[in-house]
C-alpha cells in the first residue's frame, strides 16, 4: 500500500488512486453509475472519503476496512456498500476468516440479524471471487 | 494478551478474565450494576460476548476493539458503551490518534453528527484518564 | 381494562381515557408539555396512538405494551418514551420479571448495548415506583 | 409448549429443540446456510438466543414472539428475520389478526413505512403458508 | 395545490384527495395492496398522514416533500416509500435537480451509503417517468 | 443569503462563511471544541458540508435546513446537532411555526417518539433565543 501526499497532487487524484487500490472495479462502477444522475457526487465521493480520509496516515487501510465493515454491518441498511467493503477488506489484506470474525462480533453490538445478514453478504462476495477465478 | 481455551475452563470464567483484561473497572461496574435488576444478564454478558466472542482466535483484541468502536459510533445510540470501548481500545493497545482516526472515518459511513458525538465521547474518556493520573 | 367503542364517543375522548389508563400521570405530563409548542400534536397523540390504535380489539393492552417496550428498546433512541412505557407495562399488568425478560431478549435482536440501556431504564422506573410508595 | 431445563441437557441441545419448536424448517435452513461460511455462528445462534433466552421461564413463547416481531418491524433492516419470526409467531399460537395488530401498532413508534413494510412481509408469509396448504 | 378545510369534509375524504394530489397512482396502489391484509391500516394512512398532517396549513407541500425525502433517505430502511416520495416531490413541483441536491446533502448527516442509495432510488424513479412518457 | 463561488476562494474560506451565516456562534463553538481532539476534523467539517454542500446552487438554504431538521429528527440519535440546526433554520428564515410543522410531520415517517423528542429540542432552542433577548 502506498499513501501519497505529494504537494502537487489534487484531492481528486489522490482519491481516484485510493479508490482503485481499495475497491478496484467495484469502486469504478459506483463512480460510473453516478455519471448521469449526480456527477458532482462522484467527485465528492472521490475527494472526501478516499482523497481525504483513506489517505490519512495514523491508521492503516487494514484497520480502516475493519472499521467500515463493522459499521456497515451494524447499521444494516447499506448492503451494496457492505459488499463493496467486504471485497475491499480482502483487497487490503484481511483474510476471509478475519472478516467472518468481524461479522460474527456484530451480533454482540447490533444483534444476531445484523450479523447474519453480514455473513450472507460475505458469502455472496466470497462466491463471486471464486467464480471470477 | 492471553487467550485461554483450557478444557476445564468455563465460559463464565473465560468471560470474566476477558472482561477484566479489556474493560477493566468499567466492565466490573456494568456487571455490578446489573446485580439487583437482571443478574442473569450479567452472566450472559460475561459468557457470550466475552467468554465466547472476544476469546476466539482469528482476530486479535486490537482489531476487535476497532470494530466495536466503529460500530457503536455509527449506531449512535449507545454512548455509555462507546465510552467503555474507547477506554478498552486504549487498554488493548490502540493509540489515541488511532481511535480519533476511526471516529473521524465514521463521518463517511454514518454522517458528521455520529462522528462528532464519537469524538466528544473520546474527549471525555481521554480527560478522565488524565484526571485519574 | 375497559375498551369502549360507543358511537357517540370521539377519538379524542377515547384517546384521553386510554392514555389515562395506560400511562397515568406520565401521559398527562407529555400532553401538558406540548401545550406551548405544539398543542395540535397533543391532539394527534391522543387521537391516533391512543384513540385509534390502543383502543382496537384484537390485541390486549398487555400484548400491546410488550410490543412497545420491545420496539423502543431495540430502536434505542427514545429513552424518555421507553420509561413511560415500562411504567405503562406495570400499569396494564406486566410483572417486573416479565419486563426484564423482554429487555434481556432484545440483546438477541438489537445487541447487548440496547438491552443494557433498556435494563437501566427499567431500574430507574422501578426505583421511582418504590420511592413513590 | 414445553420448556425443558434438565440438568444433563446442553445449551446446544436445548437450543436445537427450541429452534425447531419456534421456527421449524425456516430455522433449520438458517443454520444450514451458515455451514460453509461460519459454522460456529450457527452454534452460537442455537446456544444463546434459543438455548439460553427462549428457554427461560418468566415469559412465554407467545409473548417472546410479540416482542421479536415488534422489534424487527421497528428496526426495519432485517426483513428475512422478520419473516421467520412472523411464521414463528403463528407456530407458537399468535393469530394472523394479532400479528397484524402488532405490525400496525409499530406505525406509532417507528413510522408508517416501517409498519407498511412489516405488513407486506406478513402478507408474503401468510401467502406462503396457504400455498404450502 | 389546494388545501381544503371545509367543515363537512371527513378526514378520510381529505386524506384521499391529498394522497391523490401528492402520490398519484403510487399512493392508490399502496392503499389497494393493504385491502386483503389490513384494510383499517389503509384508512389510518389516509386519515392521519394525509388527512391530518399533509392538509395542515403552515408548511406547503413542496417543503413537506423535502422533509420526507430527506428523512427517508437518512433512515435508509424504507426504499419503496422513498421512491413514492421522490415521485411525489416531482408531483408537487420539486425539480430533479432539487431532489438530487437533497439526496447528496444526506451524505453529511447519514453518511455516503445513505446518499448513494437515495440517488440510485431517484435514478430508478426518473427512468420510470421517462419510460412512461 | 449570498453564495460566493469566486475562483480564488478556498473551500475552507467558503465553509467558514457558510457556517457563520447558517449556524452563527453555535457553529463556531463546535469548531472550537474540536481543537484539542481532532483539529483536522474541524477542517473537514468546514470544507465538505459547509464549503462544498451548503454552498451549492440548486437548493436554497431554507430548503437545505428543512432537509437537515427532518433527517436529524427522524434519525433521533443526534440531539445536539438537531438543536444547532433548529437554530440554523431560524437563522435562514424558517418561522417557528414551520419548524414545528416539520417536526410534527416526522411522526409519520419515524414515529411519535422521534417527533416528540424533536419538539422538545425545539422548545429548548426557542426558550434559549428568548432568554438571549
Amino acid at each position: 500500500m502506498t499513501q501519497d501526499h505529494r504537494a502537487g497532487d489534487s484531492r481528486l487524484e489522490r482519491g481516484r488512486r485510493a479508490l482503485a487500490e481499495i475497491d478496484g472495479h467495484a469502486g469504478e462502477a459506483v463512480v460510473a453509475s453516478l455519471a448521469d444522475i449526480a456527477p458532482d457526487f462522484a467527485t465528492y465521493l472521490l475527494e472526501f472519503p478516499f482523497g481525504d480520509i483513506y489517505n490519512r496516515p495514523g491508521l492503516d487501510l487494514r484497520a480502516r476496512e475493519i472499521a467500515t465493515i463493522a459499521a456497515l454491518t451494524a447499521m444494516g441498511n447499506a448492503t451494496p456498500q457492505l459488499k463493496v467493503h467486504i471485497a475491499a477488506g480482502l483487497n487490503v489484506g484481511l483474510s476471509r476468516e478475519e472478516i467472518v470474525e468481524i461479522l460474527m462480533q456484530m451480533a454482540v453490538y447490533a444483534g444476531f440479524p445484523a450479523a447474519l445478514n453480514g455473513l450472507f453478504a460475505a458469502k455472496a462476495v466470497f462466491a463471486e471471487r471464486e467464480a471470477a477465478g
